[in-house]
């Protein structure tokens, strides 16, 4: 009946700060572990049962039940705790208090730990050491007490947020007004199901829909009760296209046939393709007068499907506003993706978060209402597209947005949907385009009456989008150009934390990459994350304390507590793919302390020396049989399979090129953006090349999603929505190879995105090709493959054309950024 | 960025109960959409807006924000609702409430509906229709309403329940103190956030750990405020051994190494394994002489993890009961796993429940405390092994147990962990047996000082089990006979109902067959529910109301309310394998129209007709090379498709015998227990067989998942615990084949389960071999197969021996029931 999982546990806490003795006894004065009169004990053994007692004080305040509870401990591998408060002969020690605490932080005994080695368990398990030699006096059981509440649980939070989820401060929720902290992080002292859910409509400086009106946006507001009573909250604010609906099969519907051939693209001086006239360029209408003004508002709405990150914080004193954005349900405007309006809409919310921008209570009153209950410091958050538009607020250096969390966000829209001069689908989106999103969105469609008022006029848009997005084209233009970032980061006034998977083949890492050295030398704080996840957040991870660093980012800026957290946290944090629960720190990505490594091809090999000068030619075809190309369409997984297998009899065999180098003698660490450069000849006025570079050899490898290790076990308050505890764990299943990074270009923009060159048949040209940029751990005993090919199935369009490619192996290397 | 699945919606309600318009309007001022002063109302229009007015109160209570509102609503197919209430020219049609309805139910225009078309639409969801032809006056709105209330979204819960999650019910919650009733159903009018958790332990009718002292367990009680203040609630009680912790690695550890020869069973006269002495026979300690009475728990617990069915009921007047019984964290007592200790411990709650037992505060006062806010009405809830102590309770014949809902529930141990005289292991869990589950549910050793004292003591209960489960042997015996509970079916009292997955290959549907051929003839009420899925729960399916239905069954078991439900539920409900969203309604398991179909083998074919009468044997081998062994052990997926592919070259082909039927010029439907009848030798003095039934033909067959249709969509509360929305849908891939189901028996006992006979190599036996019971839609076009094989590497134990088995095919068949 059971299923399990073999873990080599590792905990990493970077969000816990270190504390003088005196302000750990006042932060445990402020969350009740101590009191007046507690502070006057000396007797170490007398101070850990008050604290004891207090720590199980949501689940029993009678002596003699406590006792029984007492009783299931053990203090010695020996002796329970209930006995070895009533016996003086036992004295409190290290092995003792360890011991005890790893039974309270649920690590399991003879499992996890040996009892009677408690100390060697905190070294194995990575706990941070509590560092008393001898318990003296109650201020050395104090001290250790401060250490284990911010210490993690084996289910990968504090042990403080596993009280609070019993209910430890549930006492606090009538009589807090204002936010309380501990080792520099906000507490949930404030009850979530006494929140206040109401709804504005921010008027966006934009007439996107062109109807004579400024656009009215609606505006989900969460925030804590005591905001009525004069605290003023600090917002966490997700812009999420997604959050009141999608059009799925309207998506399904517009989405673009993907089987179809490359073609010859013209070359022409310039971009042809032109940017949308932007709805915003058309004039203004006014700002709505005001019929009056309130503090009421007139809406509300039911407990959202909210996001874990904001959820956690919705207990700790902030406020949380989710917006969907123009076109979507109950607000105005068209959404056109990417766009400089959609920015516009998303930073309108900010404004009006920061008092800069007016709002009202519905559509059609006028009666304008203020974000009154804001401390005017805002925060985005949120994964995917929703990260998109904090990287595109933060870019506008608005007032009032101290920092953005940007998670799996999208840097530049061209590099989503586009790749080096071609169409390149994000993972498992074949055929998704700027339009196919726009549609998606548009959950103005899902109100019937109010869409039938704007159907006609957006289908223009939608079809002006189609257009420009210029799929049967592919070169960068000015259209992409205006949806691009990367253009604006010199703005940014925001601190700036970037968190995103190495294996995200949806939202690929060059968005991350790219973002981050935009920011490198802006004088911001920034943070990046990358782990081992596709397009996941990992704010539920037991090995990595992502939610305490945030919680300590947050504080620090959006409540301005000077609790350290710009030096605290390290500047770059890499998830190992090798072993399970590991992370290392970087000063940088790439990581400062670079060696290249270039490796020549020759022959199936891949070789830290040059081969023999003479031309070696070697020639793959891009056709496959029928039958064949209609599997692979079907199933891209054993497509893949196909092509990176060097098994005899591969049907991919004459559709690519293999190479392989020596099996390593020592690990190598790769650490930036690899680079093949090929001297390759078409056979057509055109091409497409990819190359993926592999990992191979047997191992277990880390799963590509995350293991579940525990069901709905964190929440981070008393009664409040929880989230499943996963991790990466080894795949008991060996795999002979791993994709580490892949890249495409099309042979006509081997010099420039922005425009095409003549491709003449047979005609070799050098090209330089970056694959996409990443942090791999390739172990001793592994050999890097290098495949070579043209349609990728997952990614390109798909022609099977009988187009043949033949590459010059003398002209052709593989650079590799090692550390 | 989306995933998008096709569905064809089917909505089926058997939980709506049709009353009488007085009852209707009744209903309706109980749940306040009516008030004194609307009653007088008569104009059909403005009662709808007074409707509407109460439905949106959540959202808002501004006149001018409701007309916003209306504005996103279509009355006709151009005029939107708030025009429409403004226009007396336009009135209030069947089509126009109904196309209000179906925006209202969520579906979506254009893609789930024609706006043109709404009554059309009812029908092709099969909505059910409110039935008003003409609406002139006010009760015409007021009884469309009400249909509306109950009728289904498109989410898969009523209108009302949508509602509720809106927060409709909030102003309810502070001034009501008894349940509200609405179509027979309890409504959501408590708090779930004002719950009471509060811990007791009840002394059972046991010493299972032989320390002296009647065992103690810890039972956690969830229970709402209003009992506080007379309220009486009743009780959904679930047994539960995995509630507070498992040892997955101790279970791991202990479980059996499968890769081991069958070898010859001794033949004795009787069965050789003996009960181990249960430790209720040892002489009973007396009951402890209270120390006190009092009615206030001295412990409270945190929220639970809880389980959805019953979270639904928390805020409608239910209490709910976890107990995770013998040997679990803070019980006392050693579970030897299936025994009449395990259920006289499970009954021990229910007796306290009923006033009948007594518990205590904890575990050391000896301080008594009453069930006191219980109305002694429990039923009993849970799936898989909590479903198993549901049917053992009910099989006690316990008083106050009313009903139990048994969920893929064991009704005998020995067909959980053996078939006819096999080691045969629930899907994905090879090597579990009765010890394993015994140690993997011993949750005291999480706590090391309760462990510490009771460790050598458990590992000889363990001892006994490991030796008394016999598991070199495999027949059945008085240990298995005594974890038998269709033994005792015939005390049951309580109305039971049984719901089971055709696809439940781990407790599989032999049990839930044979526990309602036990049922069928007591003087109870008794329903049966067989799904497509496989070891899950299906409270959370858009197709069928499953919630609706429970809420209508326990509402009447346990409130005593006259609502009908014993003749509104149908008897037999089994959801279709070829169209999804489908489900039929049987009055009996099997159908009681009952044709007999037998086919015979010959050559590699299943035919209607014998073939010729000479002699026809066919032999294949147990044996697989080394290397191909290996594989299968380690891809078991791997093994069932070449066990039945019929492609050339299957490794397989010379391990297994397949016949295939011709196909199939109509529809077949198997309802109940399909037999195979082989004539068959050994080469060895033993010998296993097993079959598969095999559905052929190229299809898209359902997912044997469920596919996720909208996450966090399900609460049935406002603010309260989400369950994800969920359906079998057609599988985007086409497969081959599917397993219809399947059977294994040992040569050895043929004629009796308890007592090996004697296999003589060479010579041939008949034996007949029941499949596991089924119910399985066989379109036409498709081809029945029967697969005869021996090493099953999903279920039995693995040899690898070079054993040969001949079939005489002319004396071999195969018998199916169809109806």
């Amino acid at each position: 009946m059971f299923l399990r999982t073999e873990l080599t546990m590792k905990n990493h806490q970077f969000g816990r700060i270190t504390e003088s003795l005196a302000d750990e006894l006042a932060e445990l004065r402020t969350i009740r572990f101590l009191d007046a009169s507690q502070i006057q004990e000396t007797d170490p053994k007398k101070a850990l049962a008050n604290l004891l007692s207090r720590a199980f004080s949501p689940i029993t305040q009678d002596a003699h039940t406590l006792t029984d509870r007492f009783k299931r401990l053990l203090a010695t591998d020996e002796v329970d705790l209930a006995t070895f408060f009533e016996r003086p002969d036992l004295k409190l020690t290290p092995a003792v208090f360890a011991r005890l605490s790893l039974q309270l932080l649920a690590f399991e005994p003879e499992v996890d730990y040996d009892l009677d080695q408690p100390l060697t368990a905190y070294a194995s398990l990575q706990l941070p050491f509590f560092e008393v030699q001898t318990f003296q006096h109650a201020s050395d059981v104090w001290h250790a007490w401060y250490h284990l509440l911010t210490t993690h649980t084996k289910h990968g939070e504090t042990y403080l947020d596993y009280l609070a989820q019993l209910g430890y401060f549930r006492p606090f929720y009538n009589v807090t007004t204002q936010p309380i902290f501990f080792n520099g992080k906000a507490q949930p002292v404030f009850d979530p199901h006494s929140l206040i859910r109401e709804v504005v409509y921010v008027e966006a400086p934009l007439d996107s829909d062109q109807d004579g009106q400024r656009d009215l946006l609606k505006v989900q507001v969460i925030r804590p009760q005591v905001t009525e009573t004069g605290y003023r909250a600090p917002v966490l604010y997700t812009a999420s296209p997604y959050h009141l609906g999608t059009n799925d099969q309207w998506g399904q519907a517009l989405t673009h046939q993907v089987d179809q051939a490359l073609t010859e693209k013209p070359v022409t001086p310039a971009a042809t393709t032109s940017e949308p006239k932007p709805s915003s360029v058309a004039p203004l209408p006014p700002k709505r007068i005001p019929a009056g003004y309130t503090q009421e508002a007139s809406e509300h709405f039911a407990p959202e499907n909210g996001y874990h990150l904001n959820d956690y914080f919705l207990s700790r004193g902030f406020a949380v506003v989710y917006a969907a954005g123009i076109g979507t349900r109950g607000s105005q405007g068209f959404r056109d993706t990417g766009s400089v309006a959609e920015t516009l809409s998303t930073v309108a919310v900010i404004e009006w978060l920061n008092g800069q921008r007016q709002a009202f209570t519905n559509q059609c009153d006028q009666l304008a209402i203020d974000a009154w209950w804001s401390n005017r410091h805002i925060a985005m958050t949120g994964r995917s597209y929703l990260g998109t538009l904090a990287t595109a607020a933060a870019s506008t250096g608005v007032d009032g947005l101290k920092t953005v969390i940007a998670e799996a966000a999208i840097s530049s829209w061209y590099d989503y949907y586009r790749d080096h001069g071609l169409v390149a689908a994000p993972d498992t989106f074949q055929g998704e385009d700027m339009d196919v999103l726009a549609a998606e969105v548009f959950s103005r469609r899902l109100d019937a009456g109010d869409y039938l008022k704007v159907k006609s006029a957006f289908g223009k848009t939608l079809n002006a989008i189609a257009k420009a997005q210029a799929r049967a084209n592919g070169n960068y233009s000015t259209y992409w150009d205006a949806r691009n970032y990367l253009n604006q980061l010199s703005a940014i006034k925001a601190d700036v934390v970037v968190i995103h998977g190495l294996n995200d083949w949806n939202v690929k890492p060059r968005h991350a990459y790219q973002l981050w050295q935009g920011l490198r030398d802006l004088p911001i704080t920034k943070k990046l994350i990358l782990h081992q996840g596709q397009h996941i957040y990992i704010n539920n991870f037991r090995s990595l304390d992502v939610t305490d660093m945030l919680n300590l980012w947050l504080t620090n800026k959006l409540f301005d507590l000077d609790n350290g957290a710009d030096t605290q946290l390290p500047a770059v944090l890499v998830q190992d793919n090798v072993s399970p629960e590991t992370w290392h720190t970087y000063p940088d990505w790439p990581s400062s302390a670079q060696a290249k490594q270039t490796l020549y091809l020759g022959g199936n090999q891949l070789s830290p020396n040059p081969g023999p000068s003479q031309t070696q030619m070697t020639t793959y075809s891009d056709h496959l049989p029928d039958q064949q190309f209609n599997h692979y369409r079907k199933q891209i997984a054993a497509w893949q399979h196909d092509l990176l297998t060097d098994e005899l009899g591969s049907p991919m065999a004459n559709n690519r090129l293999l190479f392989k180098g020596p099996k390593l003698t020592q690990d190598w660490y790769l650490n930036g953006v690899p680079q093949v450069t090929l001297t390759i000849s078409s056979d057509h006025p055109f091409g497409l090349v990819s190359c993926q570079l592999v990992d191979f050899g047997p191992a277990h490898r880390l799963t590509t999603k995350p293991t579940l290790l525990a069901k709905n076990q964190l929440s981070g308050a008393y009664d409040w929505r929880k989230d499943d505890l996963v991790e990466f764990t080894l795949n008991p299943q060996v795999s002979p190879y791993k994709m580490i990074t892949k890249g495409h270009l099309n042979l006509q923009n081997q010099t420039s995105l922005w425009q095409a060159n003549a491709v003449n048949p047979g005609q070799f040209y050098t090209v330089t090709l970056p694959l996409q940029p990443t942090v791999y751990h390739l172990p001793a005993g592994r050999q890097l493959g290098l495949v070579i090919y043209a349609t990728d199935f997952a990614t390109t369009i798909r022609g099977n054309q009988p187009i043949h490619y033949t590459v010059d192996l003398t002209k052709s290397r593989l650079d590799l950024p090692l550390n």
